[in-house]
């Protein structure tokens, strides 16, 4: 019995590679500091819980297509204090950013329609994009640069008759990269020239921690061929309400969004409600959460650049980095940490790098990790990595 | 800028083009008996919201990504007690039944690739097809038979190098069809012969009014090469949770699954937790309800057998049933009665059955109608059905 060669094909993840040593490494009572993956630590705000255990229906029917109305109405709250104007009508709720992103690949390509998008890329990217027989096509870009964009030259010449969109995650997952407002307007005016559309992933909006945020929603020349890609997950750590949501401006985007989001009804109810409870929470939340994170990102930083061999830039948001390793092949090391090594009775998970790659060879060396543990877990998760290094050169 | 042909070729729902004529009708004060939607009245068993508000993890993170383990064993123990032997590990839990249809569509579909399905069929079917790009090759059925399936024939002759899978929906969406014991032979028979997978869409499996419900899983010829879609939407109520499940026997299909499934993360961790407390519904829920439809099953189609010109026979189960209507146009039909039409200051909403066809011209004549109001709201919106029917045909 034949299954479909997108499937088939699709890389399997090199992270769910090793999760076997990792749960190995547990049972013989080591300790794993989880640098791999990208599940904040923090509490949900207490409102949240509140929100879903106010549901008060007796019948627990599906919620409107588009997302219930009020919900809606939140984001687009939200979005006015961000200063994007965007009306509820314009926003359409999703399973997640994942969702939002299936949607914006199957509205806007047919099968083997081709998206640009700066590389490393998310990994998650390539498997919707298989998903929806959508061929991604990166753009390279450079740990020494800080992931920061190339000439726009490279996004040009990589344009065909198939390309429909620009991808981008901003700020970044893997590289915690925030793009100027000159990168973004180049990319803007590159969508202009070649009439595409610009997806634009702002899961991070929240996470930056030089500057200010800015949105390709707020580009005026950009504005009208974005599609926003949206999450309540890492904002509000709540990773498992799988509430986010697409919008665009031009309500023919709009129309045909709606008629894709229709095959599937409509999302969890009760979630919404509990989005919708969200709205309650201050401001400072989002302040404290931020220099929560901007702390640890320094001593990520700190840590990773006093290992000799170590390379990386400091990002500018997210809670990742991505970081050029002394090592020939980061996804042997990151096994051989789990498998072959421990300090002081604990060892260290790393996201091997070439997952969030789509050019053979690209990322060997390099790997991704999530500043989402507590300060001083962190500090001992970077000890043993430097140790670890040390130990495997020296095998 | 360009959208994809696949979405701007999707069939925009009758229903919803309906919907704002019904809007108006409220609007003016009138009644609207919504015959035209498969979204149950009955409570949602308490047990569900008793999950949730239990739920007190501190932070909301992803669940793994095939579902929480809990809750396979809940949806496996299930299944034991239906006479079907499936492993918490063969089953996937999904958002809802939709994202089960749209993950066998992918997983068993390259684009272009084709399925069978009998007809009329389920209209999301048709959406979920044009977002992965699959073709649907009808099999008519007629309503003179009950829509039961047609000669093998029928179906072999349709069969090309690119057919997959034989689609059902036993109990059926839209016809209320119950397959028999030798139509379901027939079906496993033809997979095992051309090489074909079985997708089934058993949602209503607990809505079967006359004997037993059998499952393709139960059939030791078929169950190799079944993919089983399931949803607790209906069985407990509880569309809005989006929680269903899918299931293979074959542990490469499982591993494909996984790798799909693996793109969007997770199913809402919440609801996860109100499914798993739904398996202390007693069995008697199930009775219960059943008996409830059954007796709205038997005053629908009385009272649609009593009207002159209307053609129906009684469908064995789901909660639907696809008449004929004296009318040539019932598309027409439905807007007249929401448009130009009450009695008594109420009218009724049905769904056209064109949207359930995918060849031209078929099903024009035909209405969906759920009997999910109360026996006497039903008997009421029957007898406007009546009145409406006479009066449009003497206009």
């Amino acid at each position: 019995m034949k299954l479909s060669q997108r499937v088939l094909s699709m890389p399997e993840s090199s992270i769910r590679k090793l999760t076997p040593l990792a749960d190995e490494a547990k049972k013989a009572g080591i300790k794993v500091y989880h640098l791999n993956i990208g599940q904040p630590d923090l509490p949900t705000p207490e409102g949240f819980f509140k929100g879903i255990r106010g549901f008060q229906e007796k019948v627990l029917s599906y919620s409107p297509t588009p997302g219930l109305p009020k919900l809606r109405e939140v984001f687009s709250q939200y979005y006015r204090g961000q200063g994007i104007e965007l009306d509820p009508d314009e926003i359409v709720v999703t399973n997640g950013g994942s969702e939002a992103l299936h949607f914006s690949f199957t509205l806007l390509c047919d099968p083997g329609d081709e998206i640009l998008v700066p590389e490393p890329l998310y990994a998650s990217y390539l498997l919707l994009a298989s998903v929806a027989s959508v061929k991604l096509c990166p753009v390279p870009t450079r740990v020494e640069d800080g992931f920061h964009l190339p000439a726009r030259e490279e996004f040009s010449r990589r344009i065909t008759s198939r390309t429909r969109a620009i991808l981008v995650s901003n700020p970044g997952n893997p590289t915690g990269t925030v793009y100027t407002r000159e990168e973004m307007e180049t990319l803007a005016d590159l969508a202009e020239e070649y009439d595409l559309f610009i997806i634009a992933d702002e899961v991070y909006r929240e996470f930056v921690y030089d500057g200010e945020h800015c949105s390709f929603m707020q580009l005026p020349s950009a504005r009208d061929r974005v599609l926003l890609v949206d999450s309540i997950s890492k904002r509000f750590s709540a990773c498992g309400a799988r509430v986010g949501c697409l919008s665009a401006k031009d309500p023919v985007v709009g129309k045909e969004l709606r008629k894709i989001a229709q095959s599937r009804l409509s999302v969890a109810t009760v979630e919404q409600a509990g989005a919708i409870a969200l709205a309650e929470t201050p401001r400072e939340y989002f302040q404290e959460v931020k220099a929560e994170y901007r702390r640890r990102r320094d001593v990520a930083v700190a840590g990773l650049q006093s290992i000799p061999g170590v390379f990386c830039r400091r990002p500018e948001g997210a809670f990742y980095i991505l970081a050029r390793l002394p090592v020939a092949d980061a996804e042997e090391f990151a096994a051989w940490l789990l498998r072959d090594f421990s300090s002081g009775g604990a060892t260290v998970m790393l996201a091997p790098a070439n997952g969030f790659y789509v050019t053979p060879g690209r990322g060997k060396d390099e790997v991704r990790l999530a500043y989402v543990l507590k300060e001083e877990d962190l500090r001992r998760a970077l000890a043993i990595l430097k140790e670890g290094l040390e130990a495997y050169n020296n095998r």
